[in-house]
Parts: C-alpha cells; sequence; structure tokens
C-alpha cells in the first residue's frame, strides 16, 4: 500500500517509460513528414480525437472503477481475516469450559491455536505473493510437526485450517466445549476458509485481457489521431502537448492495472503483512502474552 | 479463461471479420458515390457523429460494465463452489465421530461423499457448458450405480447433491453425527445447491435481446454518418481510419458479448475445469490420498 | 424473456411509432418554416445539440442501467425462488424420520408439500402478471380443500405458504422431525416468503415518475434543437437522418421501461411460467414421480 | 409514490418557479447589456459550455443515481419489514404449542403481538415522516396500557419492539415454545430492529450538504457561460432556448433531491402508510380476522 | 456531518485557497505572455480542452462516486453498530433467566453490560478520531477497575468487547442463560467486532495515492490547456473564467477527498459522536434509567 508521503518521481514514471518513449516516435516521425511530405497527411478534423477521447476516456474509467472495485473487495476480504481472527480467539476463550479442562490441556489448545492462526495470516499473505510461504514468522508460531506437516502440502495455509479443525473436534471430543458451541466456531473457521478462498479467486482470475488489449490499443489509436489532428494546428508543440496528454492517460491505465492485482509483490499491494501484524498483535492481547510486537513500519513510501 | 501469454491475432479478428467487412463495403461505396455524384451525398458537420460517438460509447462502456459484473458474479459463484466443497470435506471430517464408527462404515461414506464432490464439480462444469456431463472425471468418482441413477435423470448435478444428502441422512441415522451437526452439514450442500441454481441462472437467461440489437444498430448508424462525415474532409485517408475505429468498436462489442456468457464452451469461458481440478487436489490432500493430480495446464493461449 | 432467434421488425417498431410520427411531423414543420420563412428561424450552433446530446445520452444510459438492474434482480429473486424450492423438498426428504412414520403419514405430507410447492410457484407467477393466479397447473398440484381456501383469500401465494407452515407444523407434532430441524426447515419457507415479497415489491413500485417523464421530455427538447441544427445544414436530408436517430434513442428508452417491470404479461418478461415449469420438473424427479413434464416451449421468438 | 397517472403541470413546475426566475434575469441582463455594450461581453467560443455541460451532466447523472439508489435502498427496507412481519406471525403461529396452553393464554399473546406488530408498521411510518406516531391505526392495535406506555418513550417505535420481546420472553417461560423457536423468533425481531434501524439511518443523515451546493453551483455557472455563447449567435431565441435546457436541468436535480430523502411527507414519499397497510391486510388474513381492510387508496396522483 | 444550514463561505473556500492562488499565478503569466509574446504561444484548438475536459469529468465524476460510496459504507457500518447495540441489550434483557438469578446478580451484570456498551460507542469514535478514547462519556460508563484495564491495552475499544465477552461467560456459567441464547449473544458481539473491524479498515486503508494523485495532475493539464485556448478567444475575461471554473473542479475533488475519509476529526466527519449519543438515550430507555440524556446539539453548521 502507497502511503501519503512524497512517492518518488522515478517510481512513477518508471511505470510508464516504454509506452512514452513510443509516443514520442510517432509524434516525432508524424512532424517529420509533415515538414517534407506536407501533403501526404490527411486533415484530419478535431472532432475525431475528440470523439475517440471521449469514447477511450469512457472505457477507461469504467476500466478504473472495476479494478477499484476488485482493489477494494480484496482489501474487504483481507478485513474479514482480521475480524474473523480475533472472533475465533475470543469465541474460544468465552467457550471453553475450563471445569472440564483436565490438566490444562484445554488452555494449551486454546494456545496452539491462537499461534496458528497468527502463522496463517502471515502464510497467506506470502503464499498469494509468490513467495515462500513458510517464513519466521509463520515458522515461530507453529510446532516443529506442524511445521514438517505443511511443508508436505501443496495448498499450506489451507492445511493449517484443517489442523485447526482437528484441534476443534479434539475440544469437542474431551467435552471441553459442547456440541452447539463447536457448530459455532466451525462456522467461524468456514468463514475464514472462504475468505481465502475469495483472495485465491481474485489472485488466480486474470483480467479479462482481451479487453484490457483492446483499450491500450484504443489509447494508441486516439493518440496517433490526435497527433496527426495536432501537427497540422500546433507545429512542434504538438510534441510537448502530446506527451503529458499520453503520460496522463498511461498513467491512469497503470494504476487500473495495479489495482486489478493487489498481490503481486509490489508497492501498490494490499499491504497482508502489517494486517497480519494487526492480527497478531491483537490476538497477544487478548492472551495477555508479554511479548506484543510493534506495528509494521513502512519501508520508505510504502507499507507491505 | 484467456491467459496473459501471447493471444493469436487470427483468434482476434476472426470475431469482427465479417462486421469490418460490412464497414468496408459501405465506406468504399459512399468513397465511388463521392466521386461520381459528389453533390448527392448531404454535408454532415462533423458534430453530428461527435454526439452520436458519444451516445454509443456511453451505451457500450455501461454495456462491458453490465458484462463485466455478470462474468464476474460467475466467478464468484464457482469461488463459492470451491469453498463450499472444501467446507463440506473438512466438516464431515471435524463432525464424524470415531466411536460410533461400526466397521468403518462412516469413514467409508466420509471417501465416497468426498468422490462424489469431485464428480459433483467436473459435471456441473460439463453441464453448463452443453457438454456430455458424464466424463471420465466424473466416473472415476462414482461408484458403477450412481453413475446408472444419475444416466436416467435429466439434471445430472442435482441428482449427485440429491445422493450427497441420502448419505448424510444415512450419517446421521447411524449416529455418526448428532442432529445438530446435520443441520450444519446440510446448510453447506444447500449453499452448494444455492450456487448450482446461480450458474445455471446465468446460464440460461438470455442478456437482453432489443438492448443488444439496439446497440449494435446504433454502432452501425454512428459509423454511416462518420463514414459520411469523414469521406468530405479526408478523401480515401476516410477507408482505414473507419476501419480502424471500426474494429475498436466492434471489437469492445464482442469483448461484452463474450463476457455475458461465460459457459458457452469456448476460450473466454470462465475455466470451470481447472477449477475443478483445484477442487479435486485440494479434496484428495485433506483425505491424504496418494494420488493427487497436478493442476490443469492451459491449451495454448487459453485455459479451460 | 425474448430469445436469440430472428425478433420479428414489426413487434420493435410498433413501440416507438408513435414517438417516430411527433418526430417526423416537427421536422417536417421545421423544413417547412425553413423553405418559407427562413428568416424566422435561429441558426442554432451545432455545439447546442452536441452538449444537449451529451446529457440525455448521460441520463439515458444510467437509466438504462438501473432498469438492468432492476430487471436482474427480479430474475435473481426467481432464480433463488428455484433454489429454495429444491432445498425445502431435499430437506424434508432429508430430515424426515422414517421410523416414526406411521401408516406412511409424513411421506403423504412430504407429498403434499412438494405437489404444493409446485402450485405456489405457478400461481405467484400468474399473480405477479395480474393474470388469474388459479390456472390448471395450480389446481392439478392442489387437494380440491386447498383450492377452496386459496380462492377465499386476498393473497393466494402468500396463503399457500401458510398451508406449508401448518404441515410442517403437524410433521413435527407428529416427531417426524425434531425442533432443531423444523427451525431449519422454517428458516427456507422464510426464504422463499422473502423471495415473494421481493418480487411483490418490485412489481408494485412504479419507477418514479418524474425521473422518466424529465427523460423523456429531454429526449424532445435535444431533438427539436437537433432538428433546427440540422435543417440548415443537411437540408432534406434532416429528415431521414433525424427519424433514424430519434428511433435508436426511443429504442433504448423503450428497452429500459420494459426491463423496470418484468412482470407485465409482456414477451420481455421474466420467463416465470418457464421457470415453474423447471421447478416442477425438478421436484417431481426428486420424488421419483414418473409423470415429468416437458421443458415449457418458447411461443414464436419468446418464452413465458 | 407518484403513480402513473397524469401529474398536475402546475406540480412539477412550482418546484422549479425560483430557479427558473433567476434564471430568466440572467438572461434577459445579458439580453440588454449586448443591445447596448455589445462589445463588453467577451466573445465566449461554443466549446466552453460544451466542456462545462458534459461535466455537469456527468456529475448530475452520478448524483441522480446515487439519489436513486438510496431511494431504493429506502423501499428495499420497507419491503424487509413486510416480509419479517409476516414471518413474525407464521413463526408465532406454526411454533407456540397448542397443549401447553393453559386457558388460551398463548393464543391471546399471539393476536396481542399480531396486533401489536401492526401498530408498529403504521407507527414507524409517521415517525419516520415527523408526524405524530400515534395514530388511530397505531391505538386501534394496541391495548391502553401499551398506548400509555410508549407515550412515555422518545422512540416510540422501538418502545413497540421492547414489549414484543416482553411477550416472546413470557411464551417462553410458560414453556409455549422452547428455547429454540425463541431464538428463531428473536432473530426475526432482531431484523426488525435492523430495518429500522436503517429507515432512521437514512432518515437522519443528510446527503454531503457541499457535494450538492457544488452541483447546483456548476450549474449556475454552466447556464451562465451558455447564456454568454447564446446570446451573441440566436439573439433573442436565446431567452426560450435557455428557459427549456434549464428547466430540464433543474427538473433532474429536483428529482434527485426527492429520491434522496424519502420520508419527508410529500408525494415522492415511499408510501409507507399503503405499505403498512398491506401488512395488516396479510397478518388479519393470516389469523383469520373477519374485519379485513382495503388497501389504501391513492390520494389523487400520489399514493401515501 | 454538515447540516443543512447555511454553511460559512469562509469554510469552503479555505480549502482551495492554495490551488486558486496557483490557478490564478499561471492564468496571469499567459496572459502577460500573450501581450508580450504572442507568437511565442501555440494556437490551441479549443476541441483539445474539450477532449481533457470530458476525461477528466468522467474520472472524477467516478472519483466522486468511488468517495460517496466509502462515505456511505461507513455510515452503514455506524447504523449497524447502533442496531446490534441495541439488539445486544435486548436480547440479554430477554434471554436472562430471572428465576436463577442468585441475589440480583445477573441483573446487575445486565447493566454492566449496557453501560459498557455506551461506553464502547464512545471510545470507538474517539479512537477512530485519533484523540485521546477514554473521554468522560466513557468513565462515566465504566468501572475503575475496567478504566485501569483498557489503560494497558493497546486496541481500546477491542478490550472492551473483550471484557463483554467475559461476561457473557459468566452469565452461561450462571445458568442465567442457556448454551442456545450464549451463541445467540456470542453472533451479536460478533457482529459489532465485526463492525468494529470495518470501520477501522476504511481508517487505515489510505486512498489508492497515484490514483488521486494522477487525477490532480490532470486537472492542472486540463486548466493549462484551456487556459492556453481561452487567453486568444476573450482576453483578460480568461482569468475571471479560469477561477470560477478551476473552483468548481477543486471543490469537487476536494468533496470526494472529504468523503473518502470520514473519521479525521472533521466537520465532514461521520457524526459517530451524536450516533454514539443516540445509542446511550435507546439503551438508557430500555432499561427505564432516569438521567437520559439529550440528543447531542451541532456545533455551527456541523454535527460530531
Amino acid at each position: 500500500m502507497l502511503i501519503e508521503t512524497s512517492i518518488p518521481f522515478r517510481y512513477i514514471f518508471r511505470k510508464i517509460k516504454l509506452d512514452l518513449i513510443r509516443v514520442l516516435i510517432f509524434s516525432i516521425t508524424f512532424h517529420i513528414i509533415l515538414i517534407f511530405f506536407s501533403s501526404y497527411l490527411p486533415q484530419i478534423p478535431f472532432q475525431l480525437p475528440t470523439v475517440l477521447g471521449t469514447s477511450i476516456s469512457l472505457l477507461l474509467a469504467f476500466n478504473v472503477n472495476q479494478a477499484y472495485d476488485r482493489w477494494w473487495e480484496a482489501r474487504k476480504v483481507w478485513g474479514a481475516i482480521v475480524n474473523d481472527s480475533r472472533s475465533l480467539i475470543i469465541q474460544l476463550k468465552g467457550f471453553i469450559n475450563n471445569e472440564h479442562d483436565l490438566q490444562g490441556n484445554s488452555a494449551s489448545i486454546l494456545q496452539r491455536m491462537a499461534h496458528r492462526q497468527i502463522a496463517w495470516c502471515y502464510c497467506l499473505g506470502q503464499s498469494l505473493r509468490g513467495n515462500n510461504p513458510i517464513t519466521a514468522d509463520v515458522e515461530n508460531n507453529l510446532s516443529p510437526e506442524n511445521v514438517d506437516f505443511i511443508r508436505t502440502q501443496n495448498n499450506k495455509p489451507f492445511a493449517l485450517l484443517m489442523l485447526q479443525m482437528d484441534d476443534l473436534k479434539e475440544l469437542y471430543e474431551t467435552e471441553a466445549i459442547n456440541s452447539f458451541q463447536q457448530v459455532q466456531i466451525n462456522s467461524t473457521i468456514t468463514r475464514l476458509c472462504d475468505s481465502m478462498g475469495k483472495v485465491e479467486r481474485i489472485n488466480s482470475t486474470v483480467f479479462p485481457v482481451t479487453y484490457r488489449i483492446f483499450i491500450h490499443f484504443f489509447i494508441y489509436l486516439f493518440l496517433i489521431i490526435l497527433s496527426l489532428a495536432l501537427v497540422e494546428t500546433v507545429g512542434w508543440f504538438e510534441i510537448p502537448i502530446l506527451t503529458l496528454i499520453a503520460s496522463t492517460f498511461f498513467l491512469i491505465e497503470k494504476t487500473a492495472k495495479h489495482m486489478q492485482d493487489p498481490f503481486k509483490n509490489k508497492p501498490t499491494d494490499t499491504a497482508v503483512t502489517a494486517i497480519a501484524r494487526t492480527i497478531e498483535i491483537n490476538i497477544k492481547q487478548i492472551l495477555h502474552r508479554p511479548n506484543v510486537p510493534e506495528p509494521l513500519a513502512p519501508e520508505g513510501f510504502y507499507l507491505m
């Protein structure tokens, strides 16, 4: 997540360097053609780029809006993960029957599940970004057996949720919770499983490819026609004007592209590691643990 | 689902070939008329195609947005199918009471239901696409009696869910689960039934026909008026310019059309077979089965 | 629901005949005025119809979008009716305790409720369309006493749901289902009651009248100004051009109007009878009934 | 709710009288300035009002859309109130255990709760509109003690729901319903309480004030610039043309304003009294009461 | 929340002072350049600012719409907080078994939880705004031990919900409520925890920074091009016209910015303190407490 401090100019323009160079090339080319072969260029009426500009602006604005919805949906799902992770631990704490607790057994299951929940959040975030999902944060919150187990599994966050389910079953079988409470906690874990599925869906569903290609193609068509229309009226001023206009369109297009895919290990990502840290802080406070960590600090102009 | 590798140019332009030929014909016709009967063509003021272009762009942009919403809804429902299929097996595994399990009976019901769930996913995907719903993937995960039974039924995926319900009832009657757990699992199967109904609805509801026809008609009206306006100002340049603009509009229109109907056995389909494979992998890992298959590989530039 | 076969030209243009005649009258009038009293008409700058055209296109595009949302919501509710009707029967079948079933009593209640559910779907569809809600399809699936009872009630589909509730109570009192299962089935019937309320809401809520009138008035304002602007530049070509443009705007407006009200007994209606038939087929297959009917066939270019 | 009969012309234009007079004043002023001090007015290029017109049309179209969403949300919540009110009585009727009913006590609680539910609907509607919430319809359906009690309370509809909860508790304590059924009915009353909160929210949340002011200011800016541009090209025709265009913009703006606030005791309100009457009819039919009233008739061109 | 009384002119224009000064500077600069070096300025065709104006208007309109959705979502969540806070107390009152109440113990727990719920609402509001979350309103409704406890916690509203859970557990363990009722109330507290997470999400998620920067940059690009186009046609009139148009665009942009962040301790905030006061009034009336406070009065032109 980009934060509201000064974003380096270099970071912004690196993204559209290639497109700008192309635009420069054809705008200079048209200029040269104009000087030498003036009569070969058609006299484009200015209304033509106007109508194309309106069309592409509309498509682009809708596209940004769809990308924004997708980005906001991803953020909402991670918000639900925060809520359900906290709820899971609060519910366990509220439901576990202390009297039936022989030798502090269910108390230790609560601790185990709470730490595994923290590990799950870190693991899911890394896994979505295509990084190694078993980081130090994950290992520190899991027993060595659990770590070994998930190494053998394809979908590691999903394997962790299965372990949560196994512990829930043990709590029920040792009568630390009743059937009614088991079903309620089961619902919470099912919601976590749903949230995981939702972010996996956003991550694995490519935004309709042809749609994006046609918008890109349409921007170029607009810029070429605009360049032809400008070159005859404003002369060499055409080059800086076209470059500025092209920058704006390409920057908006890139913004849409980044919002569409919020788990690509880029500065514009949803801040999943920071969110996992928040969950860790909240859960450790619920359990009155001493070693509550600090919130994640931003890395320069962004927060991961 | 198209994937982000190079999509063949031929694939893209085949879709709009017919429309482009029509556009070429009338743009050339107007050109010829201009040469021979110049005075018969009205002097169209350029603002007229501008206002028509704005109108049709707006309608088209909204249309693309509605199509996108429909496509995303279809994808969301399949995401819910992933989640609920996994949840169903996790819940069964977490709830089934091992002590009451006489002769490993309920363990074998769990296996049966898990494989039937895999079969259901494949079967639903094929059935939506209008293919033969009983593929090898379906048969391999069902008992021969089940295969014979669903052959006699009209709505095969629905018949499979009924079989799941019968097994659930048996689990309850043999006291492997209690009434409370039965209702919870019943809710999960009901959600699967809902998801099936939702994708059937998207598949069977024709996008408002007149709406689509009028948009198509409006694009032609715009192109004809634009052609008339261009022919007088840019001469023969009108032909390539009009063709390019027409391509863009028709491509955007076709993109909308493909997103509206995401289960038509085309490269732009929702990747239901790949999703069913993911479910198969996840479920087999839950049950610690040895023969976990690989994820489905893309066929060239798309994934089914 | 219109289907994707050729829609008769006559059907489409009958809707806008009146509006087109009005447009023809004033476009011809302006033409005559131009010929005889040329100097009395103001020299409308073409940008004026451009800005009005953009405004009305925007309002119209949003209006179509709102109408589309309303149409899609109606279709979604009927999709939920399909799902909950099937779920109701599946749940009853899965929950009814065969051992407590004295003299096959609860089996016969299941049959009764299943047929009444089919009757309810047909009855609701006809009732929404303002037709006689007690058709042959309704009578064939109800006992004569039930038919007599609903004749005395104002809201006939609602009365049928009350009868379902009475039978549910009887199942509980004869201990064929337990309290937990009763509540679960009660939720399903409550959802059906909700869906009924939702389609009643869509049907009885008039789309904001002034909003629609102002859009209609705005289209005329645009066409009159456009006519004045065209008459001076393109002469008699103004008449066919204006007629074509007016057709497109009025057709789009009519499309919005039809989508807003999806239960008016018109070809553009949501296909409620066909949906009720689908439910009948599915329910009869669940109960292994022999006389499963065929899906409803389209009547020419539409399906009711 | 306005109904689809002829809406008086006077009703429509009264709303924008003031704005139209202002527009007339400045359009006439510019005309006079033009005649006497022609050279003092700038020669506004017509593209300037075009771009402003597009901007304000966009903002207005989005504003209408947001207002429409708010209006439709209000209508949806009242639809949910219809559904949950009917469901509450159906559930009570289906759950109350007749055998445990000593001296017809719980039957009389059912009657009491049903009438109180009718009273609640009328009371909520009047309370939202800022009228005296204790009308004849409310008093007729409540015991005198209840009427006296709610007179002492600030939030009268909320007080009625508390009384429903008290009766529900009594039903549970007399064992007329079991704990499971109590929780289910409790959920229904909670949903009613939620719906009440939602309409209170819509009613008490002022639509962002600055947003509305800036749109109003923007319309004037557009009209002034348009007036300056028109006065030089079309002469005195400017006055009727500007007035017509201004009317359309102000009418659309007022439509948005009315849809934003659907409980202001105006003809454009959501028809809450008519809805409460529908609930009364439905509930009285469930209980087989003889004195079922007629649906509320419209008052001229609208229904309250 | 701004209220519908006269908003001070000074308040509105303070926000865009800086941007207007910049616009004045470059519009005057262009004017001077025009006078002295007329031939150095390109002759910008007016269609260029038209197409840019359309594009930026579109992006701005969508941006306002996204901001509005975010603002409305925040208001909806606080509406849900009102509903669930009231429901929590109603449910506790309806469920607590008076017979099992030894020494009025559970009655006093009800009082304690009700006051803590009031404290939670005030505390959450202040905490979102970054103020000291432990105000007098919070302290007055909490026991001194509770106040001391939350002082040690990072997330104070969350700590208060944990205390609610502890009391709920005590109610269950003293058999004042049964397991079924415990789960139902647990759901209500979980929903409150969800609402808290949702407003924290809205508060902590920065609106995509680059998106906002590019829109701001695009407005300047449009104004500069427009200034160049105007300076040649309308002379010194350019300065007031440009200033007015710039004001409108910047005001709309600022409106979007304020709606995006509804918890920044500004007059445009969601009125969270007033909402907390409403909850306090409602809860105190449920418990028949004598000291019901007045609703919060607006501070000048806004309500906090």
